[in-house]
C-alpha cells in the first residue's frame, strides 16, 4: 500500500500571504516599470526555467500570485511539486497579457525559490542516507509567517515534520530543566496535565540523564549534541522503548554516520533556517 | 560630517509581523510544555550567546516577541545592532518570570537570526572589497513579509538598499525590452509617464545595448552578467554620466574583481535569499 | 507533586477577539445611551456578581474588555478562575469613570458567562463521575473563533482537552472508513504518512471493528455511540493496549454508569455546542 | 400583502467569519487525517441530515466552508433557511471530491447547528404563543463574533430583533439610571442629544417609575422582572402612548402567560446566549 | 439641564485607522528625510498652530499618530475638539524626540485638517440659521474609511447626525420607491418587517406624494428637491405629525431660507463629501 | 511615442478598501430598507449620470462594489476612466438584481464622486495653464487610507504624482532645517545615507537659501511661498541645473502667472486635500 501523495495546502490557507506579498512588492503606486513601459495590449508567453537541478516545492502557491493580478492568464504545468528537474527544464508556461506576468514575477519567485531551495536540500540529505530507515526532519526554526509552506516544502524534498508549533506536542528541552529542577519533576508535571493525543519528548545531553529518562513515561527522546559513539549507546539502551531523534550540528557531511547509529529520526535546523535558494528564471517571449 | 546611524524602524511597523510569528508557534492550545512544566511563579535569567561571531542586526525587533507576552520582563542589552560580537559573547540579558521567556524564545530566535545573518554576510562583503569605494546593494529577492526587516538588516552590516518595491524607481529589465520591442521606445515611454522625483535604470547585457543606452535620458545603468573585462569598458564608456550597477552571478569570491571594475554598485540577490543563519541560543538560569 | 495549574492564555492571543467583539456592539456610533446620558467625569464602583452558583473560568480575558477603553479602571479581582461561587458571590469589583465600565458590560459579560458557563457545566460532570479516573473531555464542536478559549474553559471544569483542530493528531472517523475502503487501508495510509509526534485515534462502532483494529498499529480508539455492556466488552478486549474512549449521546443521566464501564476518556460535544450561560450580573453604584 | 421573505446576508459579510473558522480548524498543518487516508481522486456524496426536528437556518453560510476549499463541488439543497425539518431528513447533498467535503465538515455543521439551533428555540417560542400578537425578541446576548448571524437565525425562527449594537438605539437601563440620578435628567439629556432618527426606550421596574417615565417622552418602555399581574397594570397604564416590553426571568413555560397580559414584545436573551445545538450529520456514501 | 458635551470615539475604535494612516505614509523604507537628517538624539518642540480661524475637531485622534510612535512624547492641549480658534492660535505643543514628531506630522495633520474642516463648516451653517430650531444634518455622503470621525466631526460643530449606515434606520427613497411600484406597497411591507426600535423615513418629491403618505404609518418625511414655497406648505400639510427632513441643492446661501420654511432638519451632503480642509500647520523649535 | 495610457490599480491592491467601505455601510443588519422593500426576485435596470460635468475616475474601483455583492449583474461602460462627460450624461449602465444595486449604491457613488472630483479639479488646472510645460502635482494630503486611490485620479486628471510617502524620495522641508542645523549639515547627511536610486528635493524660503543650495548636491528645488517676481528669479539662477518646484498658496486664480515663471512643476496640496465631490446620480427604472 503506497502512501498518499504530499498534499499542497488548500489556497483558502496561503492566499492572504500571497496578497500581502504582492502589497508589499507593488506599494502605494504600482509597478511603475511595467505600467509606464508596456502596453496594456501586449501579450507575452514566458517559461518558468530552472537554472539549477533540484525538486520543485510550492509550485501552485507561487502560481497564485499571477492569477491574482489575472485571472484569464493561462498556465500550463509541464512538472510540479514533487519533480525533480535538471538545468535548463521549462517546467511551467504562463501565456496572456504581459503585464501581469512582469508584475507577478518577483513575488512568484520568491516562494518558488525558497520552497523549492527547502525541498531540494531536504531531498538532497534524504538521498545521502538511502537506504537507511532514518527520518529526515525539520524543526521550528522557519521563517517567520511562512511555517506552514515551509514544512510542506520539507515533506515535498521526502522530509517528515516534526513539531509545527509550541502546542502540538510536549518538548522538554534543556532550558525547561534548568528551570523545573530536573527531568523527573518536569515529566511528571507534563503528564498531570498533558491531553492523551499528545507526545511527550525530552531532551537529554548525556547517558545518565538517558537512564533516568527510561524510568520515567514519555513516548520520544531527543538525542542532543551526542557523538556517534555516544549515540549509538543511546539507542541500544533504549532499545526501541522511545523513538531517538538525534540533533545539534549534524551537517551533510555527518548526515550519513549520525543515521547509522539507529537512531529513527534526524532533526536539521539548517534545512529551513539557512536556505539555499533555488534558481529559478522566467523567460518571456513577446507573442 | 558622520552621517547619521541606521535607525531601526518603529514598533508600529513589526509589531503586527511579530504577533503573527508568536501566534502562529503558539497555536490555539499555546505553550503546552511550558505550561504544563513550569510553575507560574518560577524566575529565571536569560542569556542571549552568540555561538558563532557576527554582526547583531535586529534585536530590537526579537526583543519585542518576549515583551509582547510580558511587559514587566527586564531586558538588558549590552551589545546592540550594528556591533560586532564573537563567539560566546552575552549579548543581552532577560530577567523575570520563566514562562514568557521560555514561551518566546523560538520566535526571537528565528527573527534575530535570519537578520543578524543577513547583517554578518553583508558585513562580509563590505570588508572584502575594503578600500574601494563600491557600494554593496540588496535586491528585491527578500522573504515574503519581512523586506522592510531584511532591508534594514542589509544598512547594518553596511550594505545599501536598491529598491523596495515596484513602485519606488524605474528598473527596465531584459524581460520588459523583450515585450517592449527594444530600449529606445521603453525608455521613451518611462521618460513620458515617470514623475520627476523617480530615478529610471535600464538594464543593459552587451556594450551595444550599452552605447544605445547612453543616447538616451536615464539615470544609472544595470549592467548585467558581463565579465570583469567587459565591466571595465562599459565603466569607461560610461564615464560617470550614469550609476553603473553590476550584477549576475557574483559570488564572495569574484566581488572584489568586480569591486575592482569601478562600477558604482554591486547588487547581490544572495544577501538576502540564501541566508545563513547566525547562530544565537538562549541559555537558561534558575533564579 | 501537583500539577501547575491551569495557565490562562497570553493576552496577546485573545486581544483581537476581544477589540472585535468591542467593536461588534460599539458599531460605527458608539454608546449612543451611555455617551448621552452620563456626563464624562462621572464616577461609579460595579461589582461582579453571580447570580447563580458556578465556577468562573475567563475572568481575565472578559476584565479587558473595560481595560481595553480605559487603562485607569481600578479592578479588584475576589475570585478568580477556577474558583466555585455561589449566588450573590461578588467575585471581581471595578471603579472609575462611569461610562467605560458601563459600555463594555455587555462584551465582558458575554464572554464571563459563555466561559464560565462551560466550566461549570463541565465541573459538574467532572464531579457526577468522582472518584472514577475517567477524563471528561470537549471536542471540536465549539464556536467559531473562540475554540481556544472555550477549550481553555472546559480545562478550568476540571475536563481535559481532545484535538485542537485537524492538525494536531489523526482521528479517523466513521466518514473516513466509507470512503478509505475500510479500516487496515486507512491505518496504513496514516502511519506511512504521519509524523512519529502525532497519535493516531480510530473510531469504531461495533466489536467486530475494534478486533479488526486490535491487529493494526493505533494510539487510541473512539467507541461510538456503544451501550454500556458493549462498552465493558470492549474495554475488556482492549486490555489497556490503547487508549479508550467513549462517545455518542452520552447525557448528564448516563455519563457515570460509561464511566463505570472503565473507558479511559468520555468525550462530549454540548460541553461546548450547548452551553448554558452563567448568569453574571454587574451591579452598580454611583461613588 | 405579504412582508417580504427574511434575507441572508450577503457573503462579502460573513466570509471572513468562515474563512477564520476554517483556518481554526485546520491549523498550521491541515486536516492531517484526510490528507494521510484520502487519496486525491477518491470522489464521494454526503448527506446532510437532521438527526432531529428543527427549523434549518444559516445553510448557505454553513455550505460556503466547503465552497471555499473546492468552488467545483455540487451542492443541491433541498430544504433551505425556514424551512422546517423532521428527524432523519436529509436536507442538503454535496458530490464532488471526497477531502474537501471531510475537511470542512465541522466548521460547517458547527455554524449550522448553532444557527439552526436558535432559529429551532425561536421558532418553538413563537408557536406557543399563538395567535397572540406579541413578538419575541432577541438581546445583545449574542456570542462574541457572532452577532449578525445569530439575529439572523431568531429572525428565521420568527422573532425579532432588538438592537444590534450600543449604537442603533437608546436603552437606558437600571445601571444608567443609578449613575446619571434618576428617569427624568436620564431622558432629558438623552433627548437633547439623539438624533431624530434613534428611538428611545427605559428599562422601569416598578409602577412608580412607570407612572414617571409617562410623563416623559420616550418611545418604549422595558418592563423588568415583573410579575404578570403586575404586567397587566403596566399595559394598562401605558395604553398604547408606548411600546411595552416585557424581559427579564421568561422561561418556555412562562412566556405564554406574558404575552397574555397584552406586551406588545417579551425578550428573551437565553435565544442567543443559552443555545442548544441542532444536531445535523453529514453522512458519507463512496462514489 | 444641558446635555452632556460631545464624546470623542474611544481610541480602540480609530486606533486601527491611525496604525493604518502612518503604514500607508511610512512604506517600507520609512521616513527616508528625518532618519537622514536628524540625529536620533536630538529633541524640539512643535506647535500646532492654526493658519486660518474655525473649529477643532479630531485633535486626540490626529495626536495619537503621534503618540503611536513615541510614548514619552510630552503633549500639551490648550484648545480641544469644540472650541473655535482664530488664525495664528496654538492649541497644542509637542515636547520630546524630533524624529517622530516629523515623521508622524503630516498623518496627524491630515486628519486633523479634515475633521475640524467639517467642524468648521457644519459650525458655520449652524451659525447661520440661528436662532431657528431647525437641525443640520449630515449624509452617508462620507469618505471610506472615516464615517465614524466624520459624523463625529459633525456633531463637533453643532450639526447632527442622520443614519450612520444602512442598517440603523428606514430610508426609502426615489429608487426604491421606483422597484418597489408605488410609496403604499412599499411602506406596508417595510411596517411587517421593521423592529420595533427603528425608524421609518420615506422620501418625497410632491405634494401629491406627501398627501399618500400622510395616509400611512411612517416617522419621518424627507422633502426633496422642493423649493421654498413647496416646502411651506409641505411643513403645513405636515402638521408635525412627522419629523420633516428638506435636502437636495441646500448651500450656505439658501439655507436660512429654507430653515425659516420650519422643516425640522436640513440635511447637507456636501458637509461631508465636499470638504475644505482647515488649515494647520506644525511649527517647530529646535530645543 | 505616446506614453501608455494611465492604469486602473489591480483590484487585489483595492478590493480590501471596498470591502471595508461596504462593511462600513452594512453594519451588522444589512440594507434594512431594501430587504424589507424589494421583493428578492425584482430587477431593474441603473444608469450612472453625470449631474454636472466633469472627468471621470475610479470607476472600475467603484463598480467592485455590487460586483462583490452580485458577480451576476450586468454592467456596461460607456464612457470610462479618463473620459470627460457633460451634464446628464450616461455612462455606466448596470441591469439584474434590483437589491444588490439599491445597497452598493452608496458606498459605489462615495468612492466615484470623490476620485471624480478629484480628476476633474486636476483637469481644470492642467488646462488652465495649457500650453505651458509646467507640471501639476498633488502632495501627501491625501485622505486617510486613499493614497493610492486619490493620486491614481490626479493621473486620471492629467496631473503628476510627488511622492507617494515618507519613503520614496528626500524632501528635505522647514521643519528638517530648523532642527537639523541648517542646509548644509542636512543635505551632507542625506547624501550619505541615501540610496542611489532615491533623488534629493530641499525646501527654500529664500534666494538667499537658494543660493546656497546650488552649491550642494541635490535633484530639485521646492520653492515655497514665493511671489512670482521672486520665482523668475530663483528660476534663473537655478538654470536648469535642479528641477524646480512651486509650492504655497497656489489657487486656481493665480496658477497660471506662477507656470509663467517657468517653474517645472507646481504642487498643490487642494488638489486632494479639499476636494468638490464630482455629482453621479444612480437612476432606476424597474425592469
Amino acid at each position: 500500500m503506497t502512501p498518499t501523495p504530499v498534499i499542497p495546502p488548500y489556497p483558502v490557507l496561503y492566499e492572504a500571504l500571497i496578497r500581502q506579498a504582492l502589497a508589499e512588492d507593488l506599494g502605494r503606486a504600482g509597478d511603475l516599470t511595467t505600467d509606464a513601459v508596456i502596453p496594456p495590449d501586449t501579450r507575452a508567453s514566458a517559461h518558468l526555467v530552472a537554472r539549477k537541478g533540484g525538486r520543485i516545492a510550492g509550485l501552485d502557491v507561487a502560481l497564485s500570485a499571477f492569477r491574482m493580478l489575472d485571472q484569464t492568464l493561462s498556465i500550463t504545468i509541464l512538472r510540479g511539486d514533487g519533480e525533480d528537474v535538471t538545468a535548463g527544464t521549462t517546467f511551467a508556461v504562463i501565456n496572456g497579457a504581459a503585464r501581469p506576468i512582469l508584475t507577478a514575477e518577483r513575488t512568484a519567485l520568491n516562494i518558488l525559490g525558497r520552497l523549492s531551495g527547502i525541498a531540494t536540500a531536504t531531498a538532497t540529505i534524504v538521498a545521502a542516507i538511502l537506504p537507511l530507515p532514518t527520518m529526515i526532519v525539520c524543526t521550528r526554526k522557519t521563517t517567520p509567517g511562512l511555517r506552514m509552506l515551509e514544512k510542506y516544502a520539507v515533506l515535498v524534498g521526502g522530509g517528515g515534520n516534526h513539531r509545527f508549533g509550541l502546542d502540538d506536542a510536549v518538548l522538554i528541552k534543556d532550558n525547561h530543566l534548568v528551570v523545573a529542577g530536573g527531568l523527573r519533576p518536569a515529566v511528571e508535571r507534563a503528564r498531570a496535565r498533558i491531553g492523551h493525543m499528545v507526545k511527550i519528548e525530552v531532551e537529554v545531553d548525556t547517558l545518565e540523564q538517558l537512564a533516568e529518562l527510561l524510568t520515567l513515561q514519555v513516548d520520544a527522546v531527543l538525542l542532543d549534541n551526542m557523538d556517534t559513539a555516544t549515540l549509538r549507546r543511546a539507542v541500544a539502551m533504549v532499545d526501541k522503548r522511545l523513538i531517538t531523534e538525534a540533533s545539534g550540528g549534524i551537517t551533510p557531511e555527518t548526515v550519513r554516520a549520525v543515521a547509522e547509529t539507529g537512531v529513527d529520526m534526524i532533526s536539521l535546523g539548517w534545512l529551513t533556517h539557512t536556505v539555499k535558494n533555488f534558481d529559478v528564471a522566467l523567460d518571456f517571449q513577446a507573442d
